[in-house]
C-alpha cells in the first residue's frame, strides 16, 4: 500500500492543478488513497448563486466513538508568475532534498502526511477503536462560501459528531515543532466612506475635502492600540489596508474618499464589541476639528465587509496534550501553544468540536517556488502517527 | 458694424464648439470681427510633442505706444451631461434675459464685450493714440502648454512690447463690479509616494503598512496652516486632493500608497521656499512614530507635478485706477482689489507687463447651464469702453 509514503502521496496531489475553484483531480486522487484503507468516501458539491460550484470530500473510517476529524483543503492559490518558478508548480519535482510545487506546504503536504500516518497506524495496529474522518474542502483559498462551513453543516445534518479535530495547515514559523495553534484571533473588515463637497482647490471654503475627513477617521482607527494583549492572545491590531479617492485632477477637491480596514482582535473582545468600539472611534474622530477647523462633523458611513470571524480558544487539555506530546516525542522540542496569525477554517470547526492546528513550516506558502523538505514530510508523518495513537489511547483510558 | 453688440458677438462665439483643444471656428469668428475694425490678425499654431496642436490668435490695432493688451481664451471646458442642459450648450439661446451656452462667462462673454467696447471706442473717437492688441489662446482650459506662454514668447520674439494687460476672465463672485484681481497666489502640486513592505494583515510586524505612513505625511502637509495671510493675500492653503492605494484584498497590507496635493501660497512664500517647507514637513513627519511605534522613518519620495505657478502682485497704480475707476463710474460700486482664487494666464503675462483681471460674474462657469445676464454684457461693455478711454487718456497725460 503506497499511501504509507507521504512523498508519493504529496507528488500525486501536487500534480493535480487544483487552483480554487478547480477540483483538478485532487479530491479524486485523495479518494483513491483512502478507499483502500477502508474509508467510506463521499463527494459533496456545494452550490451558491454567484459563486462557482465547489467539490468537497468527506471520508470516514469506523462507525463508533471516539471520533477524530482531520480537516483541510486540496485547493491552492494561483501560481503567480509561472516563469519565475525554478520547477513547474504542478510538477512535484525534487531537488536538493525538497519537493517543489504549489500546495507543497499549504496544505497538500499536511494531507499527504496524515494519509500516510493513518495508513501506517492501520498497518501496525489495525483500524482504531473509534472513527477517523477526513473533512476536505476545495474552497479554502477562495470565497470559502462553498467549503468547510457547508461541508460541516451537511455532515452534521447526517448525524456526524466529532470529539476532536486536527487541522493540517502549516503552523510552524521556522522549523517543524515550533508551534501548535490552539486558538485564533477574530477578524472584522469594513470600509469607511467619507462624503465631502466637491470643489476647486483654490476655493476650499466652498468645498469640504473628504481627504481631511478620511485621514482623521483612518488615524483614529489605528491609534491608540485597542489593547495590550491577553493571557492567551497577542494585542488586537487594526490595519487600514487601503485608502482610495481616485482623483486625477490636482486642482479639484474630490467628493468622497474611502478607507478599507481589517482588525484582528483577541479574546478581550467579541466581534460585536470590537465593531462597537470602531464606531465609537469613528464618531469621536468625526468631531475632531484638527484638520477641519470650524467645520461640522465628518459625514461618513461604514460598510462591514463580510461575516466576522469570531475569536476562539480551545481548552481541551487532552487534545492539546496528545498533540504537543507527539511533537515533543518525535522532535524533542516543546511546541509553543499559540493563538497568533490569520484565520483558518478552524474558526468554523470550533462550533462542532475542540480543534487544534499543526502542519508543516509555512515559510514558502503562497510564494513562487513553494516547497517542502522531504525530511519534514517524514517527521510530520511520524508526529501525526504518534498523535493518532496517543489520542485514541488517551480516549480509551 | 455689428461688432458693437456684445450679445451678437457672444452668440457667434458660443455657436463655435471650441472645447479644448478644438478651435471650433471661434478664432476665425473673432478674426472676422476684428479685421473690419482695422486689426492686423495673425493665427499662430503651437505644437509640442505629446500634446495636441493648438490654434492661437494675436491681433493688433495701431503700431505705436502706449500698448494695451487684452488677453483671454476662446476654448471652453466640456459640456458635461448635455442632457441636463436647459438649452443646447452651443445654441446661444436667450431665455429670461440670459444667454445660455458653454463659455458664456468663461470667457467668450469677456471677449465679446471687449470687442464691442473697442468697436464703440473707434466709432466715437477713432483708433486710439497707441495700440490695442488681442492675445487669445485656444489652450487655457487644457494642458496650457501650447497657449498663452508660447503665444507671448512668439509675439515677444517679434518685438512686441506691452505697457499693460487686462485679462477678461470672470472675476466677480456675485455681481458685476464686485472684484478686480490684481494678483494671484502661487500654486504647486505634487505626489508623495510611501514605500512599505507588503504582507498579510494578520502579521503586521512582518510588513510595513504604507497607509500608516501616508496618513502621517498627508496630515503633516495640511496641519498646521502654513501662515495666517499677508497684507495683500489670504492665507496659504494646502489640500491633499487624493490618496490612492488600490488594494482590494482586506487581508493584505499593501506595498505602497500615494497622496496628491496642491498648495495655493501667498507672497510670504516663493515656489522654492514653499517646496522646501513641504519637504521639511514630510521629513519631520517621516520620523513621527505615533502610527508606527518603534519603526524606522517612513520611506517616501515626492514627484512635483508641474511647473509651479509663481505668486504675483501687480503694483501699477495707474492701470488699477483706470480699471477700478471705470467700474465705479459705470456701476457706482467700488470693486475689491483681490488676490483670491485660482491661477489664470495672468501668471504668465505678469513677466511681460503689469496685468489686472476683470470680467463677468463667475457663478455658472464650468457648470451645466452656464449663462450670462444680457444686462451684464451691456454693463461690462460699458466698463471696458470707459477703461479704454481712461487708460489711453491717462497714458497720454
Amino acid at each position: 500500500m503506497t499511501s504509507t509514503d507521504p512523498i508519493a502521496n504529496l507528488a500525486t496531489l501536487i500534480r493535480c492543478p487544483s487552483v480554487t475553484p478547480a477540483e483538478g483531480g485532487a479530491l479524486a486522487a485523495l479518494a483513491a488513497m483512502l478507499q483502500p484503507l477502508g474509508f467510506a468516501v463521499e463527494r459533496m458539491v456545494a452550490r451558491e448563486p454567484g459563486t462557482p460550484d465547489i467539490e468537497n470530500l468527506y471520508a470516514r473510517l469506523g462507525t463508533g466513538g471516539p471520533h477524530l476529524m482531520f480537516a483541510g483543503h486540496t485547493d491552492v492559490v494561483p501560481v503567480g508568475d509561472e516563469a519565475a518558478w525554478t520547477h513547474g508548480p504542478f510538477a512535484a519535482e525534487i531537488a536538493d532534498g525538497q519537493m517543489f510545487g504549489r500546495g507543497a506546504v499549504d496544505m497538500k503536504g499536511g494531507i499527504a502526511c496524515f494519509v500516510a500516518a493513518v495508513a501506517r497506524h492501520i498497518g501496525k495496529h489495525g483500524a482504531p477503536d473509534g472513527s477517523i474522518s477526513f473533512l476536505i474542502t476545495g474552497d479554502e483559498e477562495g470565497p470559502a462560501v462553498n467549503g468547510t462551513v457547508k461541508l460541516l453543516e451537511w455532515a452534521a445534518a447526517r448525524g456526524e459528531k466529532w470529539d476532536a479535530c486536527l487541522v493540517g495547515e502549516p503552523t510552524n514559523p521556522d522549523a517543524l515543532g515550533d508551534m501548535i495553534k490552539i486558538g485564533r484571533r477574530g477578524s472584522v473588515s469594513g470600509t469607511v466612506t467619507v462624503h465631502g463637497v466637491q470643489g476647486h482647490a483654490a476655493y476650499p471654503h466652498l468645498a469640504d475635502n473628504p481627504v481631511r475627513g478620511v485621514i482623521a477617521l483612518a488615524r483614529a482607527l489605528m491609534h491608540p492600540p485597542f489593547d495590550a494583549g491577553t493571557a492567551d492572545f497577542q494585542p488586537s491590531n487594526l490595519e487600514v489596508t487601503t485608502i482610495d479617492v481616485g482623483n486625477r485632477a490636482t486642482n479639484v477637491i474630490p467628493a468622497k474618499a474611502s478607507a478599507g480596514f481589517n482588525i484582528r482582535f483577541n479574546d478581550a473582545w467579541s466581534a460585536e464589541t470590537v465593531m462597537a468600539e470602531i464606531v465609537r472611534r469613528l464618531d469621536a474622530a468625526a468631531r475632531d476639528e484638527t484638520l477641519r477647523p470650524g467645520r461640522p462633523p465628518i459625514r461618513y458611513h461604514i460598510a462591514w465587509a463580510e461575516r466576522p470571524s469570531h475569536v476562539f480558544l480551545t481548552r481541551d487539555d487532552r487534545l492539546i496534550a496528545s498533540l504537543s506530546g507527539a511533537v515533543a516525542a518525535v522532535t524533542g522540542r516543546q511546541p509553543a501553544l499559540s493563538t497568533t496569525g490569520g484565520t483558518s477554517d478552524a474558526r468554523f470547526i470550533k462550533d462542532y468540536c475542540p480543534v487544534v492546528e499543526f502542519g508543516l513550516v509555512g515559510q514558502t506558502m503562497h510564494m513562487v517556488d513553494e516547497r517542502v523538505a522531504l525530511a519534514d514530510l517524514g517527521t510530520l508523518t511520524d508526529i501525526y502517527e504518534t498523535f493518532i495513537a496517543r489520542w485514541f489511547g488517551d480516549a480509551r483510558s
